[in-house]
């Protein structure tokens, strides 16, 4: 089976690793500005909810720079037996949590510049996301246009935590640009600090894993917005890929937004269909973490009612402590070919299409 | 069948209804003050989402105070044969959104006053509700003492929205008075502007369509607060009512909950079952709205997966917009004799056994 995983995350050992791509006012900060953790940290606003073991898999512990990529070759990509994986780096996304969107847009395209440089190279099953700091639509719009030519290069990437909900005009900027060079916009979860917005209704909450379980509330708030404001009618061509928020609360989300629109349709003349129906031409989800019930009955119905077999799609995570296993991700059997690897190849048309799949 | 309605708002035409049980400087600023709409609105700090037809149902048009209960009579008391509505009302839980809480405690004893004075000898149907100001929860808690032996009042009623996740200790006093009174602590859709913490993560959203859609968020992190902070080990007996929350996403929160705790439970040392058993013990959910699935089987496996044959009660919301019909609602119909008001009863207990219902 051809496997696509969404998610993979290239590690650095020290964001040290970007100074080559810094110059200027921006080197000078990145090396001698305060920055949230030691010298060797990514600048950016941290959450005030701290892990209490860290990210990392404890069997992950990289000591050089080529460790990160050769224990991944072990432990993930061969294991498995990965055709593609999408590089979604790490802290770069956290970008978006800095106050100083010039700053943010330098340490995205250095950080883009590094990865085309350092990690494409290195194995051909990587592809790349051009990560851009959304609180300057302009310049996010910029380093799209930059980089959007790139072969390997196959989505546009921020943080799921964001000032404003995506869909607002503020950003129509950046949804531009993606349609100019044919790319997905995709968000990650991260960028719970700094100047994003609260990421949860009626928060903050208070420990780390209540707030986690909790964080899919800035997807559902994202997924609305988009569909509301006429994202998907102004680029009826552009897919969003929403990454790492959990799956088994869409369908909810959704028959209130069907039924909302359907009593309330008038505040929003632009939209021609309904929000389900957008949701399921433009909108795609990354598996992992996929939720664990009692009864994966329950969830079967669950992810039925979102179309799971059309718009689903494998994410290791890897090597986060939350990691999804490939061989043994619980979705319907008749369904694997698909979410692990052939829906990804309808959003990331740069992706070659293996020569034993397309003979299927 | 034994109905229980467990979200019946009274309305009034003019909140100078309450000028009778308000003094001194309170009722100075109710009778002089600014307030958000004309003279005879409930001082509250608006939402910013305006209903784009407003929230009653067309057809309940009072003229008169006293149409308010007439219509409720002919229109949903007696027509569904309701054999115990508890009272909710409407804008009092909107004292949650003012900046000054001696204020906002003022109001609810005076609703809460008027609510015993003029709702409860209408009917012997009605139950009633302690509305209090959860912003300072010390006068919440006085509040709840002063009434909590009344045998009509059943419940102690806050918005969704609020300053923090009601979790918090610094709502404690609020759930030692509860338990002291024996009442279940309820919470109501609303109070989604003034002082309150925003609704919604990744917010503001723009529109009052999909934002209504995605207002369970507050629910969410509230349910997952009272778990995680303790409330259910500190008030083993504590019943927490959310009301017109929607139910679906219920599953999936709790799913997500019970995983995390799973891996990281020693931030919480002090629970002692998962975050799904605390909910099952302690959690109950009003059914309006009830979610409308274009295939009412994926609905019917959410509402098992959360048990809900024993943790749903119904609930009309007469008179809004998005009313439930009692001889309608979708649900398992073996389900229907507990859910339309068995389940009410065990929470309710101050709500009398009806003899036909005792004998069964």
């Amino acid at each position: 089976m051809f496997i696509v995983d969404c998610d993979c995350h290239n590690y650095w050992c020290s964001a040290t690793v970007l100074e080559p791509y810094l110059d200027g006012l921006w080197k000078d900060m990145f090396v001698r500005g305060e920055r949230t953790g030691p010298v060797g940290a990514f600048p950016h606003g941290h959450r005030p909810w701290f892990h209490p073991e860290g990210f990392g898999r404890a069997d992950v512990q990289p000591q050089t720079e080529d460790d990160n990529y050769l224990i991944m070759k072990e432990k993930h990509l061969d294991k498995y037996n990965i055709g593609i994986a999408i590089l979604t780096g790490d802290e770069p996304i956290e970008s978006s949590t800095l106050a100083n969107p010039h700053y943010a847009a330098a340490l995205c395209r250095a950080y883009n510049d590094y990865q085309i440089d350092y990690w494409l190279p290195k194995d051909e099953r990587f592809m790349g996301s051009i990560v851009v700091a959304p609180q300057d639509p302009h310049q996010a719009a910029a380093e799209i246009r930059r980089l959007g030519a790139h072969p390997r290069m196959v989505q546009v990437l921020v943080s799921h935590g964001a000032q404003r909900p995506y869909g607002d005009p503020f950003y129509h900027p950046i949804f531009e640009a993606c349609a100019e060079v044919g790319l997905p916009f995709a968000m990650h979860l991260g960028g719970q600090g700094g100047v994003n917005a609260t990421p949860i209704g009626a928060g903050p909450t208070t420990f780390f894993w209540e707030t986690h379980a909790l964080l899919p509330q800035s997807a559902m708030t994202h997924m609305a917005s988009l569909i509301a404001q006429g994202v998907f009618e102004k680029w009826p061509d552009l897919y969003c890929v929403i990454i790492e928020c959990g799956v088994a609360w869409v369908p909810s989300v959704l028959w209130r937004l069907d039924s909302n629109y359907r009593a309330l349709r008038k505040e929003t003349p632009w939209l021609k269909m309904l929000p389900s129906e957008y949701f399921r031409r433009n909108i795609r989800f990354s598996t992992q973490p996929l939720e664990q019930p009692k009864n994966v009955q329950h969830l079967w119905a669950v992810l039925e009612a979102m179309d799971g077999e059309n718009t689903l799609m494998f994410a290791s995570d890897y090597p986060h402590w939350d990691y999804d296993d490939a061989n043994a991700l619980h979705i319907p059997a008749k369904w694997r070919e698909k979410v692990m690897g052939l829906n990804a190849l309808e959003v990331y048309k740069r992706i070659p299409r293996p020569l034993a799949v397309a003979a299927e």
